[in-house]
């Protein structure tokens, strides 16, 4: 009984850490957005490079994105799926990206994947990837997906 | 000190796993392949859909990929990084793909993510994630990236 009830405090933190990075990205507030990662991240973004290691990298990604955007950052996380045991967890959801640029507006739907471990007792992203599928005859970037 | 044995036993039982994989894929070997795979699964995939739930998508996808391709399949697991705990391990690396289709050639590098579990002792794929970045300027798939 005290496992179970240990492992659902556990999963609700998780999910805690989840809607803090939200809110944070919703605001805007790179120094929130930057509390959920782990120093030496590694990350498969979005857009190039191919992969990047340590927050930095995940610092200047954020504050160009926010830069760039007008208006408010739509966000949504959903299908929030959490996977852990012990000091590790892994999560993936799908996340609707709904923004507007200068010269153009965004709408879509990322597939994300991120893996927390324990750290001193705080839930850290060490390792995350976001990307959307690749059309394997015209080579683009399929950003019309809808789940 | 045991502790520390039995990690790196788990550990080396991961890596086999991926050894195992990989032979599998490059003797285009589809039971081999799926043998990873936890019936479960939840893909986010290097081509559409957006995602896909259970091996039975997976099986599929390699099927395909083995009946388009000319002669051997290159593929090849960079700096294969991995981090458990109990019976929960994610693994991240940068796969290189290297094959011949009827009209093109392909030589590129994957972003990978697999997240395991252990099931009645063994270690299965219950989450992965394989892509490249996205160009935001022309919406490409990036595929010539190198690490």
């Amino acid at each position: 009984m005290k496992a179970r009830v240990d492992f659902a405090t556990a999963e609700a933190l998780i999910r805690q850490r989840v809607e803090d990075w939200l809110k944070a990205l919703r605001a805007k507030d790179v120094d929130g957005v930057l509390s959920l990662y782990a120093p030496d991240l590694v990350s498969f973004d979005f857009t190039p490079s191919l992969r990047y290691v340590g927050a930095d990298g995940k610092r200047r990604a954020w504050q160009e994105a926010f830069v760039a955007l007008h208006g408010p950052l739509g966000y949504e996380v959903r299908d929030l799926n959490v996977t852990m045991n012990g000091e590790l967890a892994f999560v993936h959801s799908l996340n609707h990206v709904n923004v507007t640029l200068p010269s153009d507006s965004i709408d879509m739907w990322l597939r994300w994947t991120a893996c927390f471990r324990q750290v001193a007792g705080v839930w850290l992203i060490v390792h995350d990837h976001v990307s959307v599928p690749a059309d394997p005859v015209n080579g683009m970037a399929v950003r019309n997906l809808k789940p």
